[in-house]
C-alpha cells in the first residue's frame, strides 16, 4: 500500500534550540525507517495553526510520496484526537486533529481515508502529558513508513467529522475576492489564500481588515516598484501576497495570520 | 563491536548562520560514512555546559545505538583532553573532557570504558588552534562510525580521571529535595534536575534561589492554571519544571541553569 | 564523469521559518536523488553575497565532491544567468551568475567548464518568477547528482563571461596588506580575506576602514588577550581575524562584509 513511500517530513513549532525535534527523529530511527527526513519548518510561530497549515500546504506538493508528520498542537494533553489522513496522491499526514494538515490534504488532492489513532491498538511505550509528538505521532509516522496498514493504528472515521483549516475558501463578487491573510515571511511579505488566477482583469484596489488601499501596483517581483513601496504580486506557489521593495508589508499594514483581505479588480 | 551503530548525532554550540557545523559533516562523509546524521541543537547557549549536557541527555535515550558529537567547548586550544566514552547500551560518546557528556553517559546505562584521544595515533591533517571539532573530534566519530577500534584512537583512561557534569545530584531530606535548573527552553520553562517521581506527596512550596514560593499549584500541562499562572509540572523526560501558562517563567524566577532549586513536599 | 558525487549541499538567504527550503529538498528527492543533503546555511543575511560566497568557500573544501546548489539572488526574476561550474576537483557548483560561486570555485582547483542553464532544454514545469531556486536550480542540481551531463542543461560559456566574487585579492605592499572584511560571524568576529600565512615578520598595526589601531596583540585563541580587548588571530581557514575575548568586535569596529581592512608589519 505505501511501500513507495520516498520521505518523511516534519513540520512543528517546537524551534530547533531544545532536543524535542531530535528526539522525535530518534523515534523514527529507532523503528528502522530508511527514509529521508526532511525538515519543512520548526519555527512555526507557536500554536499558529493558520501559518502552520499553510506552509504545509506549500511545501507538501513539491514533496515526493511521504510520510508527514506536522505537530502545532495548543491542545496537547486534551481530548483532541491525533489523525491520519491518506491523501489521493498516496500520502499520509499525521497530526493533531485541529485543522492544520487540511489545507495540505487539500492540495494533494483531497482525503480518501481518515483514522483516530487508538492509543491501546498502537503499543506504545509511556505516553507524557505534554509531548505526544514524540511519544505518539512519531512512532504511528515510523510504523506507516515501515509499510504497516493505518487500520492497525486507528480507527477509521469520516471526513467529516475532522476540524477542517481555520480559513474559509475566499468568495467572489462582482468584481471583488475576499479572503484571508495565511502567514507573514521573514521579509514582512503578507501571504494571502487568494489565488492569483481569481483576479480577472486589472487589479485595483485591496482592503486590508477594514482599510482600503487604492491602486496598488501590481508587479512581477518586488524590484518593479520604488524602494519603500507597497506592491501586489503573485507569491511562488499561485497566489495574491503583498510586499513592500525592501520593507516589510505586514508592519505597515499590521497584518497577522487570520485577518480578512479583499481584493477588487475591473473586468 | 560497533556493526550495530544506526546514527550519529551532532550537538554544539556553534549556531546554524556560519559554516562551522557543516564542515563537521563534510569531514564525516569524506571518511565515507554512510549512517544518517541527526542534528540535536546547535543553539546551545554559547559556552553553556549545564545547557548542552542537559539537552544531550535528553535526546539520546530516544535515539537508536549511535556515535555522539558534542562540542560545547570553552577550553578549545588550552591543555584539556578530548575523550571517546563508551557506555553500556552500546554508544559512543565524543567530546571536550569538561563535563558535557556525563549527564547523557548516566542515562545511557553508565560508561564502560573511556579513551583519551591521542593526535599522534590518530592521522589528523592539520589541526587549527580552535575548531578542534572539525579537525580532531568529527574525524574520530567518522571512524568510530566504520568501525574503528576507539583503542586505535586513544589511550584508555579511568572513569575518575573524567570531569563530572556540573551540576550534582539533588539531595533530599525531611519533606524537601534540593537540586539545580538545568536548562531554560525556549518558553521560558524552568526545567530542574530533580526527578518527578523523587516528589513524594504532595508538592507544597518551591525556592527558586534564595526566595520561596508557596502553594505552587501542580498541574499536568500548562493550561492547568490561568494565563499568567506559574504551574509545577513534570516535563517531558520525567523531571521538575516550572512554568507559566502562556508567559515566561524564567523571566518571572530570574532563573539560570546551575541555580539552586528547592521543592517541600508534606507525606 | 560525476558518479563518484557523494554529496549534494545547499547555501541559502531564505532562513528557516518558511517552506522555501525544503521546496528544493522535496524537488531534489522527487527527481530520484539518493545522495545526502547538507545545510551549509540557510541563514545568509538577505542579498549578501560577499557573505554568502565566503561561507560556501569556507565549507566546500571539507565536503566529499558534490552537487552544491547556491542561492543568494537579488537578481531573481531580471536577466541575470544561471549557471553551472564544474571546478578542477570534480565537483558541480549551482547558483546565479553574480559572483556568489566563485570564491569556492577558485579553492576547489578554479574551473574547468561552465555553462548558462538554458529553460528550453531542461525540461522544466511551470517556473515562478521570484522562487528559480525550486523551479529552475533545484532540477539541474537534481539532474547533475543523477549523472546527467552539464551539457544536456545549459550552453557552455567562457569562464571570463562569468561576473567575479566582489572582493578583490588582497594586494601586498612594503610590509602592508590590504584586503577586505569578508564575513561577521554569529560572535560578532570579522573574518577577512587576507591569508594568514601572508603576513610575514610580526603584526604590528590594524587599518580598519580609515581607522588605524595601533600594537593589536596577536593571539592563538580568543582567550590570549583580557576579557573585552582585541585580538588578531588566525582563523579556522587560515585567513586573519579580528575579535574580542568575550565581545563582539564587529561592533566596536563597525566592521561591515565589503570594508577595506589593512595590516602593518615588520619583516
Amino acid at each position: 500500500m505505501n511501500s513507495q513511500l520516498a520521505c518523511v517530513t516534519m513540520l512543528t513549532d517546537f524551534g530547533l534550540s531544545d532536543e524535542t525535534v531530535a528526539c522525535c527523529k530518534g523515534v523514527l530511527l529507532s523503528k528502522g525507517l530508511n527514509l529521508p527526513i526532511i525538515d519543512i519548518s520548526h519555527e512555526v510561530p507557536p500554536f499558529d495553526i493558520i501559518s502552520g497549515g499553510w506552509i504545509l500546504a506549500g511545501a507538501l506538493p513539491f514533496m515526493p510520496l511521504g510520510a508527514h508528520l506536522a505537530v502545532v498542537d495548543p491542545g496537547v494533553g486534551t481530548e483532541r484526537k491525533i489523525v491520519i489522513l491518506h491523501v489521493q496522491r498516496g500520502d499520509f499526514l499525521v497530526g493533531p486533529d485541529n485543522g492544520l494538515l487540511m489545507e495540505a490534504a487539500r492540495r494533494l488532492g483531497g482525503i480518501k481515508k481518515a483514522w483516530s489513532v487508538c492509543m491501546e491498538r498502537s503499543g506504545f511505550k509511556k505516553i507524557s502529558s505534554t509531548f505526544h509528538a514524540r511519544d505518539i505521532m512519531a512512532p504511528v509516522v515510523g510504523d506507516l513508513g515501515l509499510g504497516i496498514p493505518p487500520s492497525t493504528l486507528g480507527e477509521e472515521i469520516e471526513e467529516k467529522a475532522l476540524i477542517d483549516y481555520p480559513l474559509a475558501e475566499p468568495k467572489q463578487e462582482n468584481g471583488k475576492i475576499t479572503g484571508s491573510v495565511a502567514y507573514i515571511d521573514a521579509y514582512g511579505t503578507v501571504r494571502t489564500n487568494i489565488l492569483w488566477r481569481s483576479l480577472k482583469g486589472n487589479v485595483k484596489n485591496l482592503k486590508i481588515s477594514s482599510s482600503w488601499l487604492f491602486s496598488i501596483p501590481v508587479g512581477r517581483t518586488f524590484a518593479d516598484v520604488a524602494k519603500g513601496d507597497l506592491v501586489i504580486l503573485e507569491d511562488s506557489w499561485g497566489y495574491v501576497s503583498i510586499a513592500i521593495n525592501q520593507g516589510r508589508a505586514s508592519d505597515l499594514l499590521g497584518s497577522k495570520p487570520g485577518d480578512p483581505i479583499s481584493v477588487e479588480f475591473t473586468m
